[in-house]
């Protein structure tokens, strides 16, 4: 894949920065990716919207402030009045489509979508201008096990695509969880906020930083101490978080609801509670998670939580709510650290490859193509004009084809060669058994 | 699907103006759209690419010329020198990345995309501001037989949405055939591209309006009636287009080289000739083609053609190069005009439904779809607080799922019903085998 970073004066051709093409390998993994996420959505009983690229310029400000903007690639319909911005992320859209349905939204509405969105940021390792995101969301419920039926469903997809939770782990933790530590060691409330941000950027400051912002929160010396602990508690993988100690038992209580969920779902040994994730958006309000590479290596792969006020901030009712995003660039990078994107076998693979080896048949070439692909095969076809039966059978494995068919002079008798590239072995086939010997072939282990 | 028309002030919870929002019946008409598009392109031999959602505008104005950028979205990265533009075609990105694919290009090159497309116009019927187009190209092949392998891949997509040739017709011509048939009518080379012009809004015009500009060009009155009798040449599907008359030998040569290969290619009735068919761009330079409804109510299925100096106009060596697209936003208007859009039955169905009849077997309800869904099944299950089977069964039956699992008191001792729910048959099942009588019956006709 060809990822732009660039920015000479002969840019015509080339991708703007920051984003990518894909040629048919790149393709072939981002099809792969896609196609776990929608499977895994679908299976768990999730529905696929989609919305606009671009969206009302207003539809981001109401939620993340006019701070959003230099964030955003923004444009206006010349001689509009109205303004408009690439998508930066999905939330506002299915926040906007949810409030659209009215009452007639069922309860609970489970959504997913994969959209493009963009960023007007400076590219970096793990954040592109342009990337994929499957975003999956739960409106409607508020029980702890909605929240855990996310993270089942994010981890299922991972699992899909080969990795392992030694490779990567869930942590979670709970807002109010935090927010209620904080109060404890002296956090103002009105200093929540800030001290939410410093723990979210906990591991990108050097500790002398993280001490001085934590001061400035109004701690003591013991206070940033126990901050610190703070930032850093966390279970070991699939362990109950009573082991966290020093917890009160409505702080326990909203930790091990989750836990317990995620044990009925099956991924407990893939989640561990890390007090230091908070997400650093605003309007999360309970349980929040991120998903890491345990190596540390790579930004998140994915981020979410519960937001129960985002429907009602888009003028909807009041209505619990949780979901998450998962981009594609991180993913990527992550199987690749793991050895796991291959695209040579991702790529489609033809069942037959048609050859013509004596100039008397090259009329019946595109004709038995067109058979074989009635018959519901992938077909290809050498475009080349040699007649050399062992370079265009060279032709066919490079193609990676199941099988070849071979015209020669005994086409005019309605005989056929038929190879199994794979087997290696060769037969005579009358035409009007070929579709069936092919499809035979292919069941055949 | 909610597609927005609306210019109100209070706009920003509303898609903007000609964009569409996708709920899930209409998610699923995309996807069935886009698997039909991606399942031809690949049994035929294309390989998928994708290219950014954005470009630099310079890129479309080295194809199109500066007039082309009212009709785009442009803007610039805040403070930065760049502007960009959203790609409102896919064949200058397509062209990019041929050319910075250099000699390493394979021959023949055949790529399909999907991507979104965005046009800065007011909406109308059947044309959208963001829209999804299939296109595909076939790059390094100038023999006929690759247009008509073009057609083929289009028809074979129709063909499989459910249309048929009595639905729908290709309206293929030959650029030089038309341009030898002006020239002999009299209209000077200069005047060509004019004509072409006029040739290809032929139908968008009063008939006096067509005389005006048709003597404008410089022809009299007998050349005008000629002209519009070009203008409405056409062979019936299927026929040989030597029945056309008053042809050069150059000219027939041209046409029936084309309808050979579509005989070849088990596509010819799908076809006809007809000499009004131009398109409008520049840039084409062999043959044309449009598909439309036969009823002609709706504007064009989809537009393509030869263009042999697209590759080199964009930096890269001269290469001959065919392609068309087909948009989502006409397609789905025929589909519709056809009965042919049924999302119900095109939206996923679960597997299995899954619900609790009894307080006492409340607990195993996640566990056990959890244990369906590793064995591969699209599970849900119900989250009501409700015990009674009926009702439970009859969201079982508003999902449309083909079983259904009932946990009650008997699940303490190990036994679970299993409710096929198109028999109307249900039966109590060991826990246990309970993966594999599910399969089993999925798998039963």
């Amino acid at each position: 894949m060809a990822a732009s970073g660039s920015s000479s004066k002969s840019h015509a051709f080339q991708a703007p920065r920051g984003t990518r093409d894909f040629f048919p390998p790149d393709m072939a993994v981002r099809r792969h990716l896609e196609e776990c996420w929608r499977h895994t959505s679908t299976h768990w009983g999730f529905q696929e919207i989609e919305g606009p690229t671009f969206e009302h310029l207003d539809l981001y400000t109401v939620k993340s402030g006019p701070g959003i903007v230099s964030e955003l690639f923004s444009f206006e319909r010349s001689g509009g009045d109205t303004t408009y911005a690439l998508r930066a992320e999905f939330t506002p859209t299915l926040a906007r489509m949810a409030v659209a349905k009215g009452n007639s939204l069922p309860v609970p509405t489970k959504w997913f979508s994969i959209p493009c969105l963009f960023r007007a940021e400076r590219p970096q390792r793990g954040r592109l201008r342009e990337h994929v995101q499957w975003n999956v969301d739960i409106l409607g419920l508020a029980d702890p096990s909605a929240d855990a039926e996310l993270i089942s469903v994010a981890v299922a997809a991972l699992d899909r695509l080969g990795l392992d939770p030694s490779q990567v782990q869930v942590k979670y933790s709970h807002r109010d969880v935090v927010a209620r530590l904080l109060s404890g060691l002296g956090v103002p409330e009105e200093k929540l906020p800030t001290a939410f941000e410093l723990l979210d950027r906990r591991d990108k400051m050097p500790p002398e930083v993280f001490t001085e912002k934590a001061v400035a929160l109004g701690l003591d010396e013991s206070g940033v101490q126990r901050f610190d602990e703070l930032a850093h508690a966390r279970t070991e993988p699939g362990v109950d978080p009573s082991t966290l100690g020093d917890l009160s038992s409505d702080d326990l209580e909203q930790l091990v609801a989750t836990h317990r969920s995620l044990v009925d779902h099956g991924i407990a040994d893939w989640c561990h509670v890390d007090l230091g994730i908070v997400r650093g958006l605003a309007y999360y309000t309970g349980t929040v998670f991120e998903i890491h590479e345990t190596s540390g290596k790579e930004r998140a792969i994915a981020g979410g939580g519960r937001y129960d006020h985002l429907v009602e901030l888009f003028g909807g009712p009041s209505m619990p709510a949780c979901g998450f995003g998962m981009g594609d660039v991180v993913l990527s990078l992550v199987l690749q650290d793991h050895g796991l994107i291959t695209p040579d076998t991702l790529m489609p693979q033809p069942d037959v490859f048609v050859v013509c080896a004596d100039d008397g048949a090259a009329d019946q070439l595109i004709p038995i193509c067109t058979r074989l692909r009635a018959a519901g095969l992938h077909a290809r076809r050498s475009y080349k004009s040699t007649r050399n039966v062992g370079k265009l059978l060279k032709e066919a494995g490079q193609h990676r084809a199941r099988a070849a068919v071979i015209l020669g002079g005994e086409l005019q008798e309605g005989i056929v060669a038929v190879k199994d590239l794979a087997a290696g072995t060769q037969h005579d086939v009358s035409l009007a058994d070929l579709e069936t010997t092919i499809l035979d072939m292919l069941a055949s282990p």
